[in-house]
This record gives structure tokens, sequence and C-alpha cells, in this order.
């Protein structure tokens, strides 16, 4: 018993998703929260981790709980990353820069996205630690291309390939974020002699298929992990194809809506790739808890989209290290509890299979 | 990421609905919105699709997606069909013709009502391309005999029998629909020698059995497809009796209450039927996203019905052509972020057998 | 298709239960709606019917739909009877008296209950047609015996023991009917030598096992059904013990708070008994499709308790009439939309396993 | 029936928390209320017993009820006990002697914790039968020596050993309770030489195994019951290492917030030891239709936690007086409805697997 117990993930979040709503532009704030179509996706992620139950165990040694894991070969001190989103200019002036900061003073893994408004050198110079890169496979490969051998010379040690944009989906809310030309075209400008503007707007090339995974592995010299994985027969495919990690994912429901929950995905595709994968997952995360039910699951660690965002619009860096910290805490003690003092031990014999709340 | 993204189905059936609210008397709005009984089928049919969840594949290629299809040999852009209902001069002046101008415009396929107020020659010559005929069986064979041999000489392509009212079931709110004796009787006083409105009164006849679909097709000359099926051993039955289609369908929640959503019953239908026929459903459908379910269930296309009659009511043809084009494109969006490229490609895998919302 | 849809018996029985309330005293109003304990099983009884989806067959001939059917051998209008409930009196002066006068009207079966307030006689000569006795059965078994043997006298062609009622459970509103020792104590003064009041406080026996059911047949010489019954293997006992029809009941939730609905136990017991017993079902059936639903489920008939209170508050005789009318209209239709001509075509293919709304 | 009904358990408790919410400070009312993290276990424990749906049997010889049973060889009237919370201090100046008296007064069994502010002594002396002890597992193991042995001199019967605390999960509301170190530290303070501040903060060894049941075993010479189980295996590893007892448990939705509700936990414990070991369970049972639900689910006894501090803060030892016997009374009434007439004719047939409300 402690004389005074740290703010709950839940409450920070609720906290600084609170404030994101006050200081940012509307726009800004609901093309951070806004979903596809009728929202049912991104609405229903969050729920879909609590309907999970635990079975903790009980009566075993939890006296040096490890919650450290390796993903890709990368030690990290919990297995929480932080998701590739857009434009992290939008809810701190020195974007991705300020991310890195936090995660920095974290120990954690940040996934930079193609769309970053900072340089990748800035961002990268900002990361103590091993990062990566998230792509798109643009029309304009040379794009791609230039950009991956960039982020290779700058330490970056796998490539995300997000695989569930052959186009972008119809939103309600905000069709374009609150960003300015010189924000959101950085690395397409840099890249590209064409005109950035028109390669930006038909960026995404609907024409690919799993063999982009060789393709980008030969010309990164990287792992290619990727994301937006919900079934297990394209899990195979990937693996096939050279992935060596998998992010389940349904793009925080930005894309097809209704599309299942990660939280009802991930173990179909677990269970399709058994040990030739690691296998990570986002959406919806929101507290230690919810990492011990992914881990039981099968996922070797989670990433967060949404909480950096609005970390970094209530209190930028500090604010991203704080989430990273909470969940860290958090995951301890579940781990505790759950009777768990390292990461192997945590499998699916921890959920209940038949009562539903 | 376009400049602005076009209003979904769900957005814009709201306001057509509301608009309908607003511009007809509330004997007609409330006739096109009742159900039978306590009207619990009739509400649950929209939730019963949006409860399905998705395995979207990726990586895919999707650069050419093409949602046509063909239904009983005719082309169609996509598979969207017009629903008979009753009386569209409810919501129109123009009625039936003025749906018609909306469906050639936007290529789709009109299935006429019986209950039509309209002269099957105007509505024919106000479309362009292939139509279908829906009959009830009525005591009055003759009335059904010249009914089928007209649409067949206008161009009709196929027959659609209701099979599901051998009486009409009871209702709340509107007993009869507020349209004069000159509109519901078109058909009637065209076909028949005796009293009309006497016929119309009794016109449904409460004993016809599935031989009824060859005595139809005969007449004809034409495909029949029997509408009403919730169940496969019925499904069977009337294929053995000479249908080449079958649509699901609960009248539209306006027949016997409680009968199961078309959105659970069309698996049943679909399995027992196998190739032997093509199934379609209607009910509830009100996204491209109800669409690529419903195919994944193994229907061939849906049909729209209330939402016809809403769009009538507030912009007319223009209306009903853009409820057509908004669905085909959400449903063009659906199949690429599913990862088909043509609607063959939509399979039951596409669903979560486990997950439920 | 007609000019005004008669009220709905949903409709109907929120007026009258809305009439109860306002021309009884809120202990009788009370005394009639409550449950035993918190009220769960008798809350949950309608709704547990209306979980039920249908599975209609259509495009049969329906042209004669016949609704009656027969309970031990009563050939009945409809599968619809009158269930025992105590103290009529509450609800009009006539008593039993009245409510026989409307089952006389509407040509069904009334079980007249031991906790009558009018004289057998009184109700046995209102009555034309066959009716059935109910009894607890009472530690002065001379009672039992000799009201038995009145009932058998007067016409009675079964006698229904209640077999759920060991002791009375413990309610939270009202604990004893406002009705004067004249008025519950007319059969108890009728038959006991020795003090009625004291003999009415103490009158369940709760030491009765089955081999009552044996001794009352014999007593009577009619045949005995047993109400309260809501597993398989007691239905069984009974049976071996010489019941030839059950009643699956809960005591519309007024004795083990939390026992299953009706609507959820029913399946069970028929497929205990096969063909070897009638089985009947009370319990929150409010509708035409609720009893299309209990004889799919295998019931033979059902029994209405609380809907007759309300109809004798609100409109006497007339509204008991008016219910039973109601109902096998409403049981009528619903058979015809289902494609069902006859009770015995009525089977558990109707209702849909897999779909929970 | 009976002139007047006594007031059901349920609203016993909705009145005595009502009084309990006014008359504590609301730090203690919390403290008692509260669930680790997000509340979620601490909240659906009532719930999740209320979920069952029972099949009570009928026409069985009830008139001898026997609620009794016996519990590691002790006989009680009724398979209820007091479960171990701390502090009783903070809803009574008389702490756990009050709680004493009124179990004295009801002849339950007491399960006195180690956080009790009065000395065993005298908690003991308020008490008439056999009691047990609960304790953590201390770094400090002469305390949890000297504080066992104590017991077993003065009368405790069994020893309870929590086994679902290694850490103290975090809480929202109340992190320590109001009560000050002369109450929260008396056994502390008795039986350590050191620092007893020091060595309650660090109280609890996170390194304890099973084998910790052997040493307590022995080290009492007193039955050993393991309090906090929700898992088959764990219960087997606990009965390998000599517990004699069993309590299924999530402290309330003290500790790992989201664990299964007890309820949904107790069969697969039951299943996996057999006859090996009594099981019990403590978590949301509030009314004697609960109790009856957690014998058929194969539970020896049952123990309340919260109810008891809600007593005191109302009534004191009569409180918990009034609860223990209207708990009985209530389990006697639902065994005769149910049919039972002993506990060992409670068994899992009574429950409904296939009904969900």
């Amino acid at each position: 018993m402690t004389s005074s117990d740290p703010e709950s993930l839940v409450d920070l979040l609720l906290r600084y998703e609170r404030t994101a709503a006050e200081v940012l532009p509307s726009a800004a704030y609901d093309f951070i929260a806004e979903g596809a179509g009728e929202e049912i996706s991104s609405r229903e992620a969050v729920a879909a981790w609590r309907a999970y139950r635990l079975r903790p165990h009980v009566l075993r040694d939890v006296s040096h709980v490890d919650t450290s894991t390796s993903v890709l070969g990368v030690r990290l001190s919990a297995p929480v990353l932080i998701a590739p989103t857009a434009f992290h200019v939008m809810s701190n002036a020195q974007g991705e820069v300020e991310t890195a900061r936090g995660v920095r003073a974290a120990a954690s893994l940040m996934v930079v996205p193609t769309l970053s408004s900072m340089p990748l050198e800035a961002v990268a110079a900002a990361l103590s630690g091993p990062w990566w890169l998230q792509v798109y496979c643009t029309r304009e490969r040379e794009l791609t291309r230039r950009l991956v051998a960039d982020a290779a010379r700058l330490g970056a040690s796998a490539v995300v390939l997000t695989g569930d944009t052959p186009l972008v989906a119809r939103k309600r809310r905000v069709i374009f974020p609150p960003v300015t030309a010189d924000q959101y075209l950085t690395n397409f400008r840099r890249y590209l002699a064409r005109d950035a503007e028109y390669a930006f707007a038909t960026s995404v090339d609907p024409s690919i298929g799993v063999e982009i995974v060789t393709w980008l592995r030969e010309e990164s010299g990287l792992p290619v992990v990727v994301k937006g994985i919900l079934r297990g027969d394209d899990a195979k495919a990937c693996i096939e194809a050279g992935a060596e990690g998998l992010i389940v994912s349904n793009h925080g429901g930005r894309q097809l809506d209704r599309a299942l929950p990660t939280a009802a995905a991930l173990a179909d595709v677990v269970d399709a790739v058994g040990d030739s994968c690691e296998v990570l997952v986002d959406g919806g995360i929101r507290s230690g808890i919810d990492v011990l039910i992914a881990l039981a699951l099968g996922a070797r660690a989670v990433l967060l989209g949404r909480p950096v965002q609005w970390a970094l619009a209530a209190e930028g860096a500090s604010g991203v290290e704080r989430v990273l910290r909470t969940i860290r805490d958090e995951f301890f003690q579940a781990m505790a509890l759950a009777g768990a003092s390292s990461t192997s031990q945590i499998d699916r014999s921890l959920l209940s299979a038949a009562f539903k709340p």
C-alpha cells in the first residue's frame, strides 16, 4: 500500500483527450478521433479488449517481474510501441521530433510515419535507439525506394508496410487534416523530382500485392513488417513473401468500417503463423491489462496510436513519456497479479473462453 | 485523399427520410415506414446487417474493381435492384414513372409492382433496359394472366411472385394507404371486366402453393423469381417447381412479425439451393458494406425498398439515381478495401463467424 | 386489406392493464402484477417469448386455416385456456362467475381455481362446456377430497394439481390480497368442519411427492394435469405417477425467483415426454405469435393468467371474451402467414435456432 | 401465506448500504465499496450470480428442509460464512468484536482478518464456536508464524491464506483506509520487534508460491484454506501442497481488474478438484438464491464481505446477525421451492445451461 496511487492510463488518457479537444482546432481533433463510414470499428476497438475476462494464477513467485521483450531482435523494456499516425505536427509544433523525445525518454520504439511533417534526419536524431519506418507503397515507386534507403542509412531497423490502404476510405467528419502543404509534403518534396502535390494526391498504389514485401525487403535490406492484417490466410501469404513481422490492425477503424476488432482478429492470425513470425497488434489499447490480454492472445507487443497524439497535444514529449511509463507500470502490475514473472509465461489460458460480460 | 467526400448512403437516407416525413402526409409516411404487429421485424432489419463483422483481405491488386454482376442474365453495373413497393404515387406525383427515370439514369433494374399507380406502358417507356414485373397471385387469375402477358409484351424479362402474402398482416399504424381508387386500381380496372374494387379487396389468393410457379412460368414465358423465402426447404420446393430466382425477404417486416431478419436467413437459403438458382435479398440494406455482406453470404444482388420511396419524396428521379450511385460507389470502395476486385471474389470467409458486437 | 384493423392483443392488454391500475385498489393491482423476490422471473416471461424468431413457410395453401385443437380430449376452437389465478373477485364483483361468462362466450376452457371466491356450482353453471379444477394438495386432505368430488359431480373433466407451491414464496409488494374472509374462505368453509381460517393459513402440504398424482386420480376419477413443471425429469416422474397432462409454468414468476422462463423450459419438457403426455404452458403469453411459438416448441395449448384479471377489471366478461377472440384471430393470422393450415403442421422448424436478437 | 413478509436480503442490504453511506466518512464508504482499476470486476460480481436461471424440482417432499452443512468438519446451520475484510473498526467502534457478536448470535463462522483492529483474544472471546484466521504471507515470516500460533491457541480451526495479493492493486478512489496507526497496526505491533509501520508497508511477500501452504500447515497444525483461486490448475496445485479448502475469489474485484466473476469461475475449480477438497466462494452473494446457485455449481459454502461492513455500520452486531438470519431464511425457502430438502440434493442440474437472460 502506497500513500498515493499514480493516475491510471484510462484516467490519464481521458484527461489528455479532453485537453486535446480544448487546445486543438476541431478539425485536428476530429481528424485524429474519426473512423471510416459510420465509425463502428473505430468505436468498438476499446470495448473489444475490455470484453475479455482473466483467469489469473496465484501463489507464483512474482518478486521479479520482467516486462521486457524483444521485437524483431530489438530489446524493449515493455511490449509497447508507437504506432505510425499522420502529421504529429497537428498536435505539437515539433511534430514527430517531439514524439521522438518522449519515446527516447521512455526507451520505447517509434514507428516513424511516411506522413511525418519532420524530416527523417530530425526524427532519427531525436531518438536514441532503433526505430522503424512506416511506408505506403506509392505509385511513384522511386519515392518509396529513396525514402526506405534514407531510413536504412539513418538507423531504421525495420520497414512497416501499410497493407490496408489501396485507397483512403471515406470519412464523415474531416476529409483532409488541417496541415499546410509544407507540412504534409515533407517527404514527397524531398524525394520526388515531379510535382509533389500531385504525387501525394495519387500516392497510394492500389495494384500492389504481397510480392511488394519481397521488393521492399530487397530494396531496404531491412526486415519488413506488414500492418493491417486481420486474417490468418493473409498472414501466411505475407510470410511466404518474406515478412518477418505482422501488425494486426484495422487502421484504427479508419479503413473498412465494420472490420473485425483487432482484439477479436488477433488469435486467428497468431494461430495461422505459429512461430514463423512475430505478431503485433494495435487498436484500442488503453491499459496495462489490455497489453496483458494482447500478449495472452499471442501478440509479441502492442502499438499506441491516438493516445500518442492526445499526449502530444496535452503535454508534448513528457506526455508521451508518461503514457509509455504508465502503461509499463500497469502491465507490470497486471503481470504480477496474473502470476506471470516474464512475458513468456503469458499464455492464452489466462483468458476465459466461456464467460461473456 | 479527395478534397470533399460524398455524403454516405446512411446520411443521405437519413436526410431523405427526414424530408419525406416533412413533405408527405403522415399517413403516407407511416404506411411506408410501418411493419406488421409490434414492428419487431421491420425495426431489426437494419441492425441485423450491421451486426456482421468483416475480415478484409489486404495486399491484393484492386487497381481494377468491377462492381458489376448479372442477374438472370441481365448485366448490371452493381448488384442493386429496386424492390417492388406499392404506390410510388404516394411519394411523387409521377409515381413509378419517376422512379423509372432514376433507375434508367443509374442503369439499374426495377421490379415494377402490380400495385403501380402508373400503367405498365408508361413505366416501361421510362425505363431503357430490362425490368421485372412483381405479381401477387390473385383470386381473379385472369387479372394475373393478362398483366403478365402485357408485361412480357412490354419488355419485362422476369416475373417476381410475392409468396409471403396469402393475407395482408395487421398493422398498428396505417391500415390503408392514402391513395385514391384511381391510383390503386390502375391495373385492376384495366384487366378486369368485373368490379375492380371488389377484386382488389379480395385480390390475394390464399390457396396457392408452389405449383403456381410452374403456371406463371408457362403463362408468361418468362423466368419466375419467388419473393419472400426465408427457409432452405421452401427454396428447394420453389426450384423444383421451376423458379429461377429467389428473393430472401420478410416483406420489410410487413407480414409475419418476428420473422427472422433476412440477414440471418440468407445463408440457410443459399446453402440449400447451391448453384441451382440465383438468390437475392431485401430488407434493411442501407450501405455499400451491407451489399458486400449480402454477397459474402451468397446473395447475387440486393433490392432497395423504403429508401426508394424516401428518395422519391425528397428529390424524385434524381434522388433515386443518387441513392443507386451512392450505394454503387460505397460498394466499390468496400470491395477494394476488402481486397476483392470482382464480385466472384466475395465469399463467406469475409465474415467473422465468432465475433458478436 | 380491410378498412380498419382490430386492436392487437398487445395494445388491448396495455389498455386493460392501465384501466385495471386505475379502477382497482393498488393492493389488488400489485397482487396481480407482482412476482416473487426481485421479480426477475415475472418480468422476463414476456420477453422470453419475444426473443424467438420465426422461419415461416410460404406458398402453402392456407385458404382453410384451422386453429382448433383438442386438450385431453376436449375440442377447443383455439389452443388457449384460462389459467387458474386466485380471487377474481378482486377484479370484478362477480369474480369467477364473470370470468366464466366470458369463457363461455368465447368457447374456451377455464381452469377454475381452488381459491375461487365463488362456489363451484355458480362457476360451473356459468360455463357451458367442460372445465377443469385446480387444486393445491392441502394438509387437510379431506378438503381436497371433497372439493375434487364435487368438481367431478359438477362436470369438471380434469384436475390440475399445482406442484410448485410447497410454501408460498416471499413477495416484495403485497403479502395478502385485499379480499375478505368471506371471499377467500369460500371453499375452505364449505368443505371443512374445523376452523377454515386456520386451515387456509396452513393449507399447503409441503410433504407431497409425485405419488399424490396417483391419489388424486383415484379420488377424482379424472385425468390429472400437473402444473409447475420446468424439467424433463420431473415431467417423466409425473407421467409415471399417472399424470395425463403437464403445464410448464413458473407460477407467473410468483414462486422461485430466477426460475427459467417457461419459453426456455418448454422444449426440454416436450422432448422428455414425447407422445406420452400433453404439455401445456403458461407465463407471459401476450399475442397470437406467442401461441404459434409455444406450439412450435411442442405445447398443445397455452394458458392466460394476468391478462384475464386485467380484462375482468376493465370490461368484465366481455373483456375476457375479447381477449380470447383477439388471440384466436391473431393465432389464425400467424398460422396463415407461417404456412400452417392446421396446428399439426406447426413444428419446431418454424423457429430459428441460431439467431438471437 | 403470512401476515407480513420479512424484508429480503437485497432490500435489507440496500438499506444498510445507504445507511453506511450516510454515517461513514466517505473515505471509509469508498474504501469498502471500491474495486481495482476501472472497477469492472467489482461491479459485475453481483450480476454474474443473477444471470443464472434455475430449473427447480417440484412435487418432492420438503416438509423438512435442512440448510445445514459442514465446512472442514465444522457444522453450520447454513452454508454462509463471514469473509475476511480489513478494518471493521471503520464501520463500528468495536470493530471485529462487534462482528463476532453478530456471528455468535447467528451461529455462523467468522474468518478473522490479519488486518483486524482488535486483538485476536478479544475477537475470539466474543465468538462462541470455531473460527478461522486469515493471513497474508508477510516478508516478516516471524509475524505470520506468531500470529498463526496464537490463533491456534485461541481456538482457530483453520488458516485462510490469501493467495491473490503479491502486491496491492491500484485503486481509483481511496488509497489507504481512514484508520489510525493504532488501528491498522494491531497485529503488526504485537508480533514484531522491529518497526511495525515499515513492516506493514512492505508486508506482502511477492515471492511465495504454493509451497507456503505446506509451511503454513506445519507451522499452525491447522488445515489451510487458500483464498483467491480462479483456475482449476491452481486449485490442483494447492491441494498437492496440502490445502484442505479453497475459496474461489477475485478479492471482491480489488486485485486484478477484469478477473473472471467468481460465479463464472467456480465450476472450473470444482470440476478440477473433485472430492479432494472443499470449495467455497465469495464475491457478489446477495440473496439466498445466490447461495443455492453457488451450491448447485459445487460450492460447499459462501462468504459475505461488503454486506457485513454495511450491516456493522448500520446496526452493529444485530445487523450482522440479521443479514445472516435473512440469508439463511431465504436459502431455506429457495431449497424448498427447488425441491431440495438437504444441501446434498443440490446439484448442477438445477441450473439452465442454455438460457441467457
